[in-house]
């Protein structure tokens, strides 16, 4: 049985990885800290979690957080987090970071796009993206791993299969997420008279930030980046995202070759299907990646349809995927 | 004070046009035909109308319904429309069709599109498309107009000003529309279990037949057409419709050269405005039709965002604006 | 042409107001107030109003801004309001007050309720509570008018007919209202997520405070107070509030009895309907207030279910229905 | 392991059975009829089931379908079910009936609720009402089980506790469900245009068939039943119940000792918690009832909220719950 820390647990994705490691035969969650409610119960933060989880969230302040566990969760803001993940590894503890902060390798492109030198870079180097479908050898043996955001997650997972080959000469993705990715705290932006009877585009073009990390594992796994177009979008939903991507192909497959390529690359994972249909109801608050493709030939163009439950497989559910695979659990525990 | 017929009108276009009409000074609803509830009395099938209008629906195949009006509005389904477009052009009765029978001028595309031999060609050549911000001018003077369907107006006005020059490449088309746009008739589809926390593209690529009369419209106006590239996708709302519209251009233009742009070209319209943030929120229950404008130089390509209430700008409320237009009324009687 | 003050105006009701006051054709408004954003063009706040309202926000300190206009609504929080009503009334300017502060007629009760001691008692002997279907004669003479809360328009509409005769016994109100009610700015339970696919009670039994304006209204107009309980309840709607009232009988009257008068009762009510079904689509965005009754013999009790749209009869609907009470404008001018 | 057949499996509550028994480390779905799909793959009808089920629905005429089982859910309209109870019980399959057949003891109440002569009146008297928490003891050794509607069972837990003693003089109760009561075929009810921004009363007083099972058990249990007044209504949801139910006391009883008395009589049972604050974020998707009370003392009137997910402990979660007893897996298997 290894023991978890959470640390920053009183958001949605610390909420989420509560309730997906309750299930989890393997691993039991030994405390989690919380800036916001130190002393107060989890449960009447979560009153969900009653049955799933005892005791009261600590402050991440006190020493005694830094040892008598296996492995952290990292569920802080970026920047907020990279110091936490650090101490850990001093203290030979095993992180997952959720954070954005161990995503992207180049330090300079870590600056430009969340303004902030970044001050653990020797263990920046060591970290592994935690996207099973592509890292699964380096996540075994790593003790830092960066999950993945949610939009990149059911980005890259859309376009891998043919990056290398036939190749992609230039990528617009269309994203549709659900309010959750606009976090627990009460904003003008999550307030239900704007998102209900609404679909918001914002960070239009290329200024979302998790641009950065989808650039960076392209540039990594095969070499030149495509010219990316990238247009986030709320819509009334508490869970769910849906990627549309136009790839613009370096050479003509049709959709239904495409597919085969598909459901052959993915034939081995236990979370990315490839179907005829797509929809959010059959990935919401599952692990699955659902994927559907189309095209059209005259404009060169492969549309795919990438479709995932941001609190699950674009967040808590991968990273539990990701310590299955790091501390050698059958890597579908507690995730069907 | 005109009169006028509706036909076809228990459905959610014609409810929309009883309750715009019922503002207007200068027109009346002389009678409303419906073929699911003749005879029964029109605010008992829709209770919001009471105060509105008043009498029942009457049966379309009484020969009564094509004399003592001025002006029919046809909201059939396209193929069952035609017959009666004819019928009342022969009566001398001007006609407003929103159905999709006379939108694409080719009878070979409309054939292509819809699957039917068209009946009425001479009158198909003679019909003008009533997007007023493009063709104001013969619609003052025809005696049959073809309403725009919801997403062809959201996208035509998106992409109008930039089409001559600097000239647009190809064009990859990602709409969201809200439920209505599924109609008034129970379907799996509209079913509340099947839109809520959902998002779901149909007719993807170049499947949807609105595409027909989009590329119509600029074959006729602008010569070539760009590469067409259409994703629609239901989502939980009733009313709206936000096309994201990406012009690969043939020369660069910078964002804001754009946005001044299409400032200048719809300057003296009543019911289209550049704004700078684009929801749906503000559309809405309008006549409006909001225009937000971004790009990535890099990729040579604009992202146009058009918002218009689907029932509205997008179904009876250009419905109506075209009226005026044909009418001599104010174009915005009604309509603010 | 009246001229009319906001003060307030970048609140729910504020933005509302201008919206109605904009149709208005004897009734202009010359400014409105913003604690938040003073000196900030209120079409940059509420995008919707562009081509209604023109012009900035203005501070409520600055004193110019109590001359000049012959009315000022207030939309204030209760105990920030009543300051303001007595500066306009010293002023010589007429008050529409849509806070709480002078709906109470017992200042003991308004203590009681607010926790606050009423600092303008003889003013608020003054004022006049705002429903027109119970107080039109006072209402046309007045210069405060105190606009009723959403829920005691609702429930009043709904128990008003029966009380004197045959006479109430008790009455168990179970409320249902939208997110609006929760106002504007934002907290945990106007966030999407916490109202979302959710039913929230709060306030139960005899804790929400306008039980006290409900309860002043009936033992002002009908001497003894029946047992009243009152549940409200937030569901996943941005606008409408329905009132299921259950009406135990001094003396059992048969529904359809009942119904018949209701209909004599409300006859001459320009925004009152009786109804056979009730929901909140045909009251939502109107000033209309449906009644729909049933009842259960074998336990004497009549059951009332009442329908509005709370922003509009509930709170700046019924506000402009009194301004034209009190200007002698058509009751209807703006809110049909 | 005991094998089981789901009769009428291509509706809400045969896919929510499907989900659950997916889990259960005891039973296994050997087959699944359907009158509307025979033939056709299970997965192609509910994608979501895919990986936790396999095979085409069968034809229930074939006779093969009556062989083979331990146990037969159920899944058919009232009336349809009760011949495949009989066929079923007569082959010696253990029966979970989740229509209304065999909830009513009494064929009269039955004939006078469902407008049709009981054709199994031996077996009628035979059938336990599959609420645990008052029958578990009969449960155990039945062979035909009526498992309870979605109503009587949030508003049985939520009035057991007090029915004897200090008992209930009256009953009214105001009752809130999601659209998946609607069931899946598509109906003006259940369109989204009808369900969204609404809330709509239904079988309002004492239509609702429901009533009749609840007076059954009453009556069975405590001999006189209270008069009872029942508002169900529609709210925007596509899952979850909350009940708000005002006990007239025949004694007063302080709320926090009605509390504390619900938290005893309740305290050995799996899935009813006491709360303190009431909603239906913390029971959709298991099979827990949550109660929160409140009351009125001045009008002797206890207030019980009692929330559940009506399609798990308001149909399928009880219906394995009760499996489980019936057949003696631990009571939570699956369910948790």
């Amino acid at each position: 049985m290894i023991k978890i820390a959470i640390i920053g647990g009183s958001g949605l994705t610390g909420k989420e990885l509560m309730k997906i490691l309750a299930r989890h035969k393997g691993a039991e969650v030994t405390f989690v800290t919380s800036l916001e409610y130190p002393g107060v119960e989890i449960t009447s933060i979560f009153p969900e979690l009653r049955g799933l989880i005892k005791g009261s969230f600590l402050d991440a302040k006190d020493e005694s957080v830094y040892s008598g566990v296996d492995l952290a969760f990292i569920c802080l803001p970026h920047a907020a987090a990279m110091g936490f993940v650090n101490k850990y590894i001093q203290k030979g503890v095993k992180v997952i970071d959720l954070s954005a902060d161990f995503r992207i390798k180049d330090p300079a492109d870590y600056k430009k796009w969340y303004n902030k030198e970044h001050e653990y870079k020797e263990l920046l180097k060591e970290a592994v993206y935690g996207l099973p479908e592509l890292y699964r050898n380096k996540i075994k043996n790593t003790r830092v791993l960066a999950n993945p955001g949610c939009y990149p997650t059911s980005i890259l997972l859309g376009i891998l299969p043919v990056m290398k080959k036939p190749g992609v000469e230039s990528l617009i993705i269309d994203a549709k997420t659900s309010v959750s990715g606009a976090g627990i705290t009460p904003t003008p932006v999550n307030h239900y008279l704007n998102v209900n009877e609404n679909v918001i585009p914002y960070n239009v073009g290329r200024k979302h930030r998790h641009l950065g990390e989808i650039e960076d594992v392209i540039a990594n796994e095969f070499g030149k980046v495509p010219g990316i177009i990238f247009t986030p979008q709320i819509t009334p939903m508490q869970r769910g995202m849906l990627s549309v991507i136009y790839l613009k192909m370096k050479k003509w497959i049709e959709p239904e070759a495409a597919s085969q390529l598909y459901t052959d690359f993915y034939r081995l994972e236990p979370f990315v299907r490839i179907v005829d249909k797509v929809g959010l109801h059959n990935v919401q608050n599952t692990n699955f990646c659902e994927i559907c493709i189309d095209g059209v030939k005259e404009s060169n163009t492969l549309i795919v349809m990438s479709a995932i439950d941001n609190l699950v497989k674009g967040a808590s559910g991968q990273a539990v995927q990701n310590m299955n695979i790091m501390f050698g659990f059958d890597e579908k525990e507690a995730l069907l």
